[in-house]
């Protein structure tokens, strides 16, 4: 049975005006990867309730799974739950028992529930809430979509939090090999081996080390005794052109 | 007259996975953002046609400009170019001054012109190419869309060589305020101050330090006069807010 698969849709303007750098991305794709889940396509779209509309209404049928990051503290920007509930058509309010999570939080730290923190209690009808460990405003799914933070601690937290109770396939499996040769000393090699292997993804990663170029040469698949022949193969094949 | 508007597609399975860390997107970000162009989306995708011709197609009408990153290099997995021809219904063969620059890099560094490194020679037609100082095999830009490389070093030098010929607007300009307190105690006086300026993106960042809550608070826009009174407004309410 092939893996489950998953978009990701990114949701923040200053990832796209360049003043913050996403980490969400790169910690998700690694996350999925190692539970089993491909990861086929990621969207980053601006803090517009139309693009954040037409990005689920894409993206939610089209794959297994759909993880945001942003857009869900509690300033007038933070506009992803609305936007969530208006892309699938449902109501949102507060719901208590969200409510009662910050409640007690604030207590907690002295500080004041006010109308600012209680639209992060705004839960689209019909969701699951997702936990958040680190600053409990909670995220969560709606149908095939998680909805999480982008502060990446925060992100990081709901996604533990999450991951174990998604069903996750036979996780992708990797081999590399480095080859001190530039990628197109070896192209042709590594096209006969793609061939050979068709189950196995083969990808090569040109670097340049002290001015001279080389290549990682990356195999991956789920089984580890097709990855292993490959590697062998590949190796005796870059053995020769070395020559 | 407002900014052009620009997408990003980023184009690799490595980046999908979780092996690689996509840095091309943050540095276009910034990038266009100095030169006055409004980056409005960006979308990443695997090494497979059907996922780039569709992207490309829904991404093309849509914004002014695309810009790509990722495989145009030597190997199998290299498919962007035939992948824009696709896009665009347009016959693709290798062109002989793009050929000529090949013949002449690989000449002076001693290296075999083979089939393989030949087919970063291949251009659709009516296309226009994109100047790579650092590795010479060149991108290129065809109608609206530019091709560059997935390696950073040559993706940026592609970048520079690009930017200088196409039209940018105003510049976007911001002011940033830091505020000592959680996101949530200044969310209502950050709603009034984006009532008060319509024209400005206000957009609020909250960080931990020391285990004490904290805000950086962006104000965005092409008029430095507006972002000038809107600080002063922004100061004046959180320091009231502050007491």
């Amino acid at each position: 049975m092939p893996n489950p698969t998953a978009a990701m849709l990114v949701i923040g303007d200053e990832i796209l005006s360049g003043r913050t750098r996403d980490s969400n991305m790169h910690h998700l794709a690694g996350a999925l990867t190692r539970h089993g889940i491909d990861l086929q396509e990621v969207r980053v779209v601006p803090d517009r309730q139309d693009a954040i509309v037409g990005a689920i209404r894409a993206l939610s049928p089209a794959y297994d799974h759909v993880f945001t990051s942003g857009g869900i503290g509690p300033t007038h920007d933070d506009i992803t739950a609305d936007s969530i509930a208006a892309a699938f058509g449902v109501p949102i309010d507060v719901r208590e028992d969200a409510r009662a999570l910050l409640q007690a939080h604030y207590a907690r730290t002295g500080q004041h529930l006010n109308a600012a923190r209680l639209r992060m209690a705004r839960i689209p009808q019909g969701a699951t809430l997702i936990e958040n460990p680190v600053s409990t405003a909670p995220g969560f799914s709606l149908e095939n979509v998680h909805v999480m933070a982008g502060v990446p601690a925060v992100f990081e937290a709901m996604l533990a939090s999450l991951l174990p109770l998604l069903t996750g396939g036979a996780p992708l499996l990797s081999r590399t090999h480095r080859v001190d040769l530039p990628e197109g000393d070896i192209a042709m090699p590594l096209a006969t081996l793609a061939k050979q292997y068709p189950e196995l993804s083969i990808g090569s990663y040109p670097f340049i080390e002290n001015g001279r170029y080389g290549t990682y040469i990356v195999l991956r698949g789920t089984e580890g005794a097709a990855l292993d022949a490959a590697l062998s193969g590949l190796i005796k094949l870059t053995e020769g052109t070395a020559k």
